[in-house]
């Protein structure tokens, strides 16, 4: 059970200009096989069917593993609202179906933005395919989903330090700057569990792939203010044990890995304008006194 | 964002039997395209991309949408956690691999709940196959995707009913009794939702198939005590106005709708026991020595 | 455009029992690669795309694809009721949920034909896959496209055969019969015009693969009755030179090649008896209080 | 089965330009969740899957549905060709591959349209991905199928109004112009049958999105000659009571609405030139002496 | 470039008894997300985009990758003539249709290997599902795609241990025994290269899952004779520096690691029945005269 | 079993410029339908899956089909290195991601060569989507999956001559002139082999589609060399019979059919330089120090 917060994790700025095709590359962090949507399900479903978790060895992997998972769902509305941001205003605003306020988004890489949606999100990857349950790994083997997941996010990290590389766009830098910082508190988190249920060292395996968060200007400011040294504890009466494979050096700085209790605090979400000319909502196109009407129902 | 509570939405009783096709057949209300992914994704994204949601006619309609997905995150828990109980003992427990303790899962159905994952739920549907992106409407136009959800709802609904009429078995019926009386109110509040938008009468539509919540033993328990009248407020303080939609008499017995802030309270998830010939989760096959050393390192 | 007709292409009897299984192997002929939504749906293409058809050395060969599409539309739906009547009596009757009436239902190898749809047919193969556009191949070169089709046609009666053989069900028999007859002559029928196109005699090719129509006792009766020879020219003012390609001799028998003007005779469609316990299609459970007012609606 | 004729629903202008990206975008009303490959396969799959068709109460829905179904194919057509007008001409025609024919092609958003297809329409949609059979909804309940059909109708138009937006074009113009007006008709049509079925009233919805046909000035076109009302009555013979759903008053301007015998009067389909450089059809290529003996083949 | 040798890899034994439903769960480890083709696609994409690979410090890995890749091929086809053993003898054999000879296949898991192929493999996995190009990761990145070699090996070692279990036929043994030797050895040498490559110390991560392949009698065999020790050169003129990475002590059990030239030496493939009533191969079914017109045809 | 063999089938040449929606196009020929994954693959499988093989009628097809398979793992690799070539440079080379180094590739039309490969070839067709066993086509019967083989090469010849109109590319044109010369010897010799079984003369259907390989000026250089006259015998010793049915005179041009024992020549892969903003292989952006511990493991 969960408990919905409207705030998002971390503050977007406006983007540059519209831009639909940067949003159609962005839609990989949302719906690809390396996407926030995967990891979410991932660790949603890897703790729900985590046999066995009451025991005391295992409870601190079950408690990570379930905590972790709270924490991708704020990243999937981070990139849909990056998304969004980016696809407003990229068709021409107004009621008037027959001035063609369309015209040139049939060139766009993704055209489900404009005719499945309201130039808004969809659990689709870059190349507009459709986000997949084979996406979700969940063997019921502590060691081998741990694995799994150690890899997940290496692979979510190359994906995202792709995605930056694509565009000075401020609202997706910001965007993928911070999820380098968080993804990376994920992969750490994953290797430290690897370390405590077996004890190998697999220090010195970072950074995968070879290049520190801290080449990326929007990530090396969070870091430098230790973003990438928190576990937050989602819940802390309920995964109360994380702090038990959480802890000790970070393998790339040095610093000290530590518990943070509660969420991020976050942001308000970004305003959405409406875009008319898809009725997106279509309240913007109601005459005032059908408006007058819903108020009047509304408040009945 | 969400905080998440290591908490069930209705109390599960253990299955009377261990049951692989019964759990198969359970997979189509977890990844099934009306599934509990579904409606959970599909508020998700409707959420997200509502444009111009602060407007004064709008913002009723996106809490409504954004607090109803919060609920839906627990509808998925709880199929999940009915799909690992009936999957609970249905191969034989045991760490040697020579005697075959997987004998006869061969001829189960999902053949992937004993491959792929250690007897525990996937993102599936009843035929094995991944829930799908494709299955999320987000149309941006506020009456279609409210048309969209409320005949999701009604397909849903036609889904736990046939699920319920598979078997006799308590867990899946505690399960599909609770998600008629839940899943009915997320159909009329859709309904509501379009009667307040537009003015239209939906009231004699129900119910959807034809046939009543009430013939359902479990359900009608549920409804006795009026929980399909009742309308959480998952978050009071961020989903204020989804009262101004739900309000009025229920279409199908006249009582009055109410919300009610907070989550429902809920139970503690139920125990799953390990299956130690899936090596799920693998504690259990670990030696003493070896045992000493993960409790030593998490206690370090 | 089409006029269509409440009758199927040949009569059915009933099954000898009702038989989930039997239904689910027959969808490979519906929903399958080669099934009858294949076969339709690549003529309708090919006839829609041909480019220059009016070509006095073209349009023969259009005519002959558009003509046997619209024969292909009634294999659909011969297939579609062979699959209903065996799925007619899989579960037990009733409109009481709480008797689990779907009791069993979900050892059965398509649980779609009882959560998806009121124990009737699917677009999906024997495996429960939906049919899919990838099926379709429309080159815009004749010689290939033509190449296609004959390939096809054989890769559809292999699968014909091998559902014949899976069972003594007179309805299964009785339609695989009548389509190994009639696929036949569109086996032919494209080998003839791959002749007529290039000069190539591919007499010899025949039966593909090596077992002849006539060791099927149902296709041999229709054989016998000459039905392996004959080309309905489904619309006579329309599709008027099909002859010029199916003429000469069949190269099995050596019979005379005819084209006879018009559609088959066809027969009444089987009667569907109610299934109340999937509210299929729900009338038989609505009060007559309720049932009254639906007519006094229908009549007004 | 049916009658096939070699018309075209409504007469289609040339497009103003070839237009290979206007192609792949016009492929969502193909192949799409929403295009005319889902409404025919829909309601073809309920109509052959009706429960109880006999009965008293039943039979107009049946009618109905069937009624539609064979309407659907037309509009199957419709889109087939406008596409393939608009690819006519999108590379450089001749016989010589070495001059790069189809230089450029690579751009375009749909290479389908190059390599697997001659110039000309797939069943894809608008990202070129397959139409599948998951877009076929046949649940057996009447009135969850009346409502899927209600939402689909809704969604297609959804897509028609924004692939109109893309475009000046005259073909695509008139394309979705047309389909406004006769895809409205099917919205009102399963209105009215939910109305007749439930007696509730509907009314108020519409329109769904919030725009009205009148807005484009094809579709008004089409609705001052009163197109909307009409309600074709496919073959009188067989489905005949469609009059008892299809009466009273249009939602929208409150004209009459009325059922008229037989199919749309239509048009012959457009020409469709060759295109060398994909040997479409091939026979252009070919020289006199084979042409000859060819003809010589087809005259025998 | 490959030159192909007709010998498998071990021998298999026949199986006990004519198994279909063994055999559709032995096609998970063919065209399971973690079965031989994957494993095989991977290897093969990550060697042809090896970008710098004739750097000094590159070259070793790309050696083992490749080198690795066409020990792959081999598992491919060991698996593959296991599902071909099981599958032969499960239906009734002869050449007279009209007796049902696939009477009762319906009631198999997979009924493609009746309806599709002649009771052979498929590119599928165990659900029926085929094996997709999704299942290849190919960053470019070598830390990257080696730690995703790794996990994609002890992947694929759990669904080998789950398919063991399942059965105690001696060619599903045979097989799996011998395969999770050699695929211990892949897991080995990614973990081997990762430590080369990173200087970390893999060793105590193994075994994953936890359980020895000492366990596994037939598996055990092998290694007593050193199986699991030896890394094949494949080509020792191509893929020369393999063994600066294969080197040091097992981490499991201590043996040294041994570079081997050349390929194992295998076995004969083993010999499959016709299976006339699949008309497979069809050769048995033809009539004395046109076999010796066949011969004389090969003889010419 | 195969041996591998680090060269490419024949020499390619530079790319005239890197050419990301030209690799996006050539992927149809990887990973397409009738992509060369989709002839190894079929061929593969059909191999292992023949029974009766070692019949004397039978051996020669066999040996055919499984020597065939064995040229087209060569093809996979020609298509692959053309791919990763043009791929070659298609960013902005550098360590630094802040300068947006990929800004532009969003626009391209397969991302994924960017995001989740390292500029390099993905198991995927021009679409993006990836090939699916769904390809493979191994019905067991000789005649039949001989006839889907001769459609399957014809079909794939008519991808290769659309692919080469695409461009005046150097590297593109040398692969397909070479594979329409290598695939044009599958034709025929599927052809024959038909011919071989059947007693039927396909010779006159040649070409298809209707356009000559001497058409394409890199063919006919090769085949001016009598490159489409030579059947490769990959391996003398195991596939010795293949001469009975590659044999007499080539259709196209009477020239006479020859047999030659190995493997083609062929030629070193090309070099692919390093993508050091994708970490490709990330070698090159490790600090000497690292460099040397890598060398000193490597050499230990």
């Amino acid at each position: 059970m969960i408990t919905r917060f409207d705030r998002v994790a971390v503050e977007l700025p406006r983007p540059s200009a519209p831009n639909a095709n940067g949003a159609a590359a962005v839609q990989e962090l949302m719906g690809g096989k390396f996407g926030e949507l995967s990891t979410f399900m991932n660790y949603q479903f890897q703790s729900m069917n985590f046999r066995g978790r009451d025991a005391k060895h295992a409870r601190p992997f079950f408690d990570l593993i379930a905590n972790i998972a709270a924490e991708e769902h704020s990243h999937i509305e981070l990139v849909g609202y990056t998304i969004n941001l980016l696809l407003t205003g990229t068709s021409t605003r107004g009621t008037d179906p027959s001035v063609a306020p369309l015209d040139g988004t049939e060139d766009n890489r993704n055209t489900l933005h404009f005719i499945a949606s309201g130039q808004a999100a969809l659990p689709v990857d870059s190349m507009g395919r459709p986000w997949t349950g084979d996406n979700v790994f969940s063997s019921g083997n502590l060691k081998l989903d741990l694995l799994h997941n150690f890899f997940l996010e290496c692979g979510a990290r190359a994906n995202k330090i792709r995605v930056y590389e694509t565009t000075n766009d401020p609202t997706v830098r910001a965007m993928t700057g911070y999820l380098l910082v968080r993804g990376g508190v994920h992969v750490v988190a994953y290797a430290r569990a690897l370390e405590v249920l077996t004890g190998a060292d697999l220090g010195k395996l970072f950074p995968i792939p070879d290049i520190s968060n801290k080449a990326f200007p929007e990530a090396k400011a969070l870091e430098d203010q230790g973003l990438h040294r928190i576990l937050f504890r989602n819940n802390p009466q309920d995964y109360t044990r994380v702090g038990e494979v959480w802890k000790g050096k970070h393998p790339e700085d040095g610093s000290e890995l530590i518990v943070q209790d509660g969420r991020p605090e976050g942001a308000p979400p970004p305003v959405l304008e409406e875009e008319p000319q898809l009725t997106a909502p279509g309240i913007g196109a109601i005459d005032d006194d059908t408006l007058r009407e819903i108020l009047k129902r509304l408040e009945a």
